[in-house]
């Protein structure tokens, strides 16, 4: 198989499990469903990907892509606005499928030999980085004594930490206004 | 077996899982391993919990009662105080394997008929209501514009994504520090 024909599939097979995902949730999709979406025996799926958490994984760093050509490049958090950041907030609430399968697979990759451990590790440093230089070009409006190196992994625990209290009760939490909450917290009005 | 040995085997499993939970984290914790522990079979252990999530379920609700007991009645949320609640979080970072079942578990309830769902929509209304009349009792601490019932699912979030941050990369994030940090940012100095 040439790499170029490698490539397309793994795409493809990417784009089935975001299907099954946003139709049946983290704990409805399996291998087989998303192999028999993209017309694979689901040996062959695992040729390309050989568990559900390398194929998640797969799918939460192509959305995060997406979100890049969704949002325009200045999308990466080193270049967004704080209103920016609200308006994905906003995004995310209306794709509750791939919001459960970043709660789910996040949380699951503390445990000791996880697959998507690294990544997790790897991207959360990443975004903290970012989230900082975002609030640097902000510095005027943040609370006096705080560093944006010390409000950035609380900018990103309110994000995550919004998201389980949204999906397990959205009739109470309304995720959006709640992180524009936070924004107003910060000073950096959204 | 009478009422009162049922409720005393039901705790030595709790106990035996503490301990089995401490030493090899979320992951390594079976039913098999907790029935070991305590000289049960896995079918004599199931008739107590018919599953790993009713185990740690109840494990973690143990674990609610006990914190109760270690800080005295008054650590309820609407009895404590900022700075009790940044203890709780110095001791949390003392006990990693419990964190790791709180973060695990709390994250795979958000998926469609999971055992500890109710448990944890419950829990976090219960919590969220409570850290409103904690902060209520501070209220000319916090910042204008801002409710108690805003702020407690924030305060919320802060203390469950630091968590899992912390779980990753405990080298580059101190989460009682971090919750500190939010304290300021609230206006509530420790």
């Amino acid at each position: 198989m040439s790499r170029t024909r490698g490539t397309d599939r793994r795409e493809s097979i990417i784009r089935a499990a975001f299907e099954v995902i946003a139709e049946r949730g983290y704990r409805g999709t399996s291998l087989a469903a998303v192999a028999e979406r993209v017309g694979l025996t689901q040996q062959g799926l695992m040729h390309y990907f050989p568990s559900k958490e390398d194929l998640l994984t797969a799918v939460l760093e192509t959305r995060d892509e997406w979100d890049l050509l969704n949002f325009g490049r200045s999308a990466a958090p080193p270049a967004m606005t704080p209103g920016q950041l609200a308006d994905l907030v906003d995004y995310n609430a209306t794709r509750p499928g791939i919001v459960q399968t970043y709660t789910v697979l996040s949380a699951d990759s503390v445990t000791e030999g996880h697959p998507a451990r690294q990544y997790f590790h790897d991207r959360y440093r990443r975004v903290r980085a970012g989230i900082a230089q975002l609030l640097e070009r902000n510095r005027e409006l943040l609370p006096p004594g705080l560093t944006p190196e010390q409000l950035a992994p609380l900018a990103i625990a309110v994000l995550d930490g919004l998201q389980l209290q949204w999906l397990l009760d959205p009739e109470e939490v309304d995720m959006p206004q709640s992180f524009r909450d936070f924004l107003t917290l910060l000073g950096t009005k959204p």
